[in-house]
């Protein structure tokens, strides 16, 4: 696997790399370089193309701090923890479950009770890493990942940077359905960073302490609306299903999403929709599809509020690495937010025919309450309310009986029927105020970029010599095009290069120049950041009697082809589009590769 | 001025509106909601497409939180501070400076020492602008305005969330000039969010606690690098140097980059050049030229280091609000990196020739020095090689003499000039090192969008009734069309709707659907939006013999003009990229405007 080599060309042609090097460096968070943030920049650009502006979709873009009260909601600020556990010795903190899991059968310890994960350490004589000194004994905290901060100055108020970008959207729904003027379904979606306090980063892009994330939430009536499953009923996947991974020789299945859903593997036909959509957008921008597959949630990986839950892995250097999640969850998080915040999280449902419905009411006596059961009046009266709404026929006999108090101060009043004014009102509805469900389809962007990285990685030999090359999709690669002039000293060799990479700029293409070196090690940076047209212009090009020619070099399979340069902006457009180069060789001249060692 | 009727049209419509409603909002943080996201995410877009692409620049995304070590090297952590006043009765937070300059001739409070801050809110008995109490007698503390936060557990250390994107770039120098192999000039751009902890957030986008920065960062040899001026020479400007805010009757210089730089009014050829590319950029997305200026930094706004600042005012409500700043920064940031990391931020200088230069040297004989000098015989040896550098003639006599110590401990001491062993080495170097000197282009990218709003915000009549409409440029409005089926209870026309929306959003336009309502009402509601092209589909569109035909109705003008559906979205995109509405006037039938209140 070719991790390593991976890790240090990303360094080195400036893909990404470890922040605050000149200062040792800050573990969890990495820089993308020039190439890193173009590749990441094509990808959520493709991103907001599919699941944005095709679906009809709306992005909004919230800030990266929010209040402490907007995580009370969400649960964040009591439930967001990792086991920490500290060495007394060195001081370094580790995650408790990962070194138990490390030298147990158990997978999932986070799901165990501290004290059972500090009995662990204990028997399993585990040590910490970093100085070797065992850790029985150390105790076994809940550790908040979320990083806090003040908002304001002296009489400021608590804030967090956001653990997802799905609350900056939840938290304006109110607001989001007007927009919407208040119809389902409708999506929002959200691409920026995301922060969690890791205990623990991983190297790479995989667990960084600040990441990004493109989030699509789903707003849907989850009694009317349908996905137009369709679209993608015929899209072929690879299910992991929880079945299967607990079997004993669980096996992929290898179906459609039409059939997925038809067969009830997928649960739901809105989470099916995605997971097609998704598939179709993960070949689109390149992840090799022998190594991807949906995986569905074990039932004890998932939230409770959650009904069916699968994420999308990628195989890199191995390992499956999460890349995607796509979750049902119900109407948790509109209903926390409608519960703690001061807004209406709901929508109103118009019903197609105005319903008439009973209702019973009391209107209970108070000047007979009042006298008969003095400080437990009111109590008495409300009682008789719920008890009207919840069992009218209670009202029927001559009294009615009803609890007031809690526990051990509970009492059993018994009120005449008479002094509640019971009755049944015959009211008309228009409609209903209905909490919408959410689906969730949460996109990690850092980790499809390294999928990507990893994907791409080809080594092969040209011409004789070994060469390394990332085969990304010319959508997502870093750089369009880069242009050459073979030689330095030959002015209208460069003027030409000069006003060729201008003629791609203008036409919005990214365009990478090199004068320096020799074409063919020229040609080798290029492969290296993924480059997939290089455009070298020669004395061949500008001494004919024709129109001026540049040629132009494939990466994949390094032919070349000689293009006049008035159209070449046009052609590059075009490969870029999703155009294929073999047009190009079927149209044009093509060139002998082995200028390219020149 | 329609500034409470962009705020208001802001919120309604989807552009943006302070954050957290539910939770009573969070001062200083808003959420671009739908259309602002877009609009914002278009205006970055066409940033990157000048500043970046069409520079040949690159750019590079680096994490929010930063470490401590870095805000210590670029004196945010000393330095980067407001003044604080806090109400002892009701725990308001106030900015001194401000208090002081709203009742006071005073224009810059800031530079004034706190005391002196004190002194004039007794002296003028400034009350507390919540409660009215008096501030006399209440301290003015300096406030760091960094969000502060822990990276990591336990043993983590502390972090900031960046005041500027900037420093993400200086602090990978040593890294980022690998990747321009060493040349300069090269220059790097970052678009992300910045964060400061504002003691008074003001209402809309802009001074907020979290907000979007747009920054080039350009790295220049001084002695070499000559910008291409050449590119915007004749570019207009409108000047507010200095000299002129300083006169009783200052005017604007109406002048162009060339002369303005020719006559030095401009100090640095660089600056001038961002200033003419940010001109023609401002214009190309829609910035109202009478309403923008450059005003030049009075010497008490510039940073110390900093010889030439101007910023781009935009004007928004009768007020001159910054929304970018052109500053030459010389080599204050990369030294400072330099000093304080562990890290190489200069970049090797190669001669056209090696220079053969003399370098004196001494090499004192330590079994001299010792026995005379005891404790001090290092310093001596020490200050004989300074000494050697700066002052070769001071060994031409016997003795030599030295200054060891400092303060009250300094001593002077004679040494044997023969004892220094000193002489004089004729060296070949080959280059040298040099740390680049920096010019920043720094954008607001909320503000551009303020301004944007503001100066494309307009009234007035179509067929007898007011509207309200947003003429931006369609490169940057946030939503390319619209799609109208003119009723939705005839399938042919919903039907041909549905295709067209689809058409056009697989050319990439960002298309609204929208079919409630009369037409004029979706007009009105696409017009407030700033849509530049709503399309309709109607019964003559597809009732004749030839190709299905929809209406394209252009926002300012109102006019509209039938076209062949498909047709349709090659015409759509040409009028994004900058096509005129008038060609299609000329090639296609004209359609009555009275069509539009129907």
């Amino acid at each position: 696997m070719a991790s390593e080599a991976i890790v240090e060309l990303a360094k080195r042609r400036g893909f990404f790399f470890g922040s605050n090097g000149a200062y040792g460096g800050t573990a969890g968070f990495y820089t993308f370089g020039p190439q890193g943030a173009a590749l990441k920049k094509n990808v959520e650009d493709a991103w907001r193309d599919r699941f944005t502006i095709r679906e009809g979709n709306r992005e909004i873009e919230a800030p990266t701090i929010m209040p402490e009260a907007v995580f009370e909601a969400s649960g964040h600020l009591e439930g967001f923890d990792d086991m920490l556990v500290e060495c007394g010795e060195c001081g370094e903190s580790h995650r408790a479950d990962h070194l138990v899991e490390a030298v147990t059968e158990i997978e999932d310890a986070e799901a165990l009770p501290g004290d059972e994960v500090e009995d662990l350490i204990a028997d399993n004589d585990i040590a910490c890493p970093s100085c070797g000194t065992p850790l029985a004994g150390e105790s076994v905290e809940d550790f908040n990942l979320m990083f806090a901060t003040d908002i304001g100055p002296g009489d400021g108020q608590p804030g967090y940077l956001r653990p997802e970008t799905a609350q900056g959207i939840f938290v304006e729904f109110p607001r989001l359905k007007e927009y919407a003027r208040g119809n389902l379904p409708f999506g929002i979606t959200q691409i920026g960073p995301a922060y969690r306090n890791e205990i623990s980063p991983r190297g790479g892009l995989l667990r960084l302490r600040e990441f990004t994330q493109a989030e699509l939430e789903q707003f849907i009536d989850p009694e009317a609306d349908e996905p137009p499953l369709d679209r993608v009923r015929d899209v072929s996947v690879r299910l992991y299903p929880a079945t299967e991974q607990e079997a004993d020789e669980g096996e992929y299945v290898e179906t459609t999403v039409g059939e997925a859903v038809d067969e009830g593997i997928i649960g739901s036909p809105w989470v099916g929709y995605y997971l097609g959509v998704a598939k179709e957008w993960y070949d689109r921008v390149g992840v090799d599809l022998d190594r991807f597959r949906f995986r569905q949630h074990l039932a004890g990986e998932r939230a409770h509020y959650a009904s069916d839950c699968w994420d999308a892995e990628s195989e890199v250097d191995g390992d499956w690495i999460e890349i995607a999640g796509f979750s049902y969850r119900a109407d948790y998080d509109l209903s926390k937010h409608g519960e703690y915040g001061d807004d209406a999280f709901t929508v109103f449902k118009r019903y197609d025919e105005p319903k008439t419905v009973e209702r019973a009411t009391v209107d209970p006596d108070m000047s007979v309450l009042g006298p008969e059961f003095g400080g437990d009046a009111a109590a008495v009266a409300e009682a008789l309310e719920t008890l009207a709404e919840r069992d009218p026929g209670a009202f029927d006999g001559e009294t009615v009986s009803v609890e007031v108090g809690e526990g051990d101060g509970a009492e059993t009043h018994e009120v005449d029927a008479d002094v509640a004014n019971f009755s049944v009102e015959t009211v008309t509805e228009n409609g209903e105020h209905l909490t919408p469900h959410v689906v969730e389809p949460s996109f990690g962007v850092g980790r499809t970029v390294q999928t990507l990285l990893a994907h791409a990685y080809s080594e092969d030999e040209v011409d004789g010599e070994e060469r390394t090359y990332l085969s990304l999709a010319p959508e997502v690669a870093p750089q369009d095009a880069a242009v050459f002039p073979l030689v330095t000293n030959d002015e209208r060799l460069t003027e030409l290069a000069d006003r060729v990479a201008a003629d791609l700029r203008e036409a919005g293409l990214a365009v990478a120049y090199d004068d320096s070196g020799s074409i063919g090690r020229r040609y080798r940076r290029q492969d290296e950041i993924g480059t997939p047209f290089c455009v070298t212009i020669d004395r061949d090009g500008i001494e004919g009697d024709g129109d001026e020619t540049v040629t132009v070099r494939e990466r994949d399979s390094a032919a070349q082809v000689r293009v006049p340069a008035g159209k070449l902006a046009e052609e590059l457009v075009a490969l870029r589009g999703g155009g294929e180069f073999d047009a190009l060789v079927d149209r044009y001249e093509t060139v002998a590769t082995d200028v390219e060692t020149n």
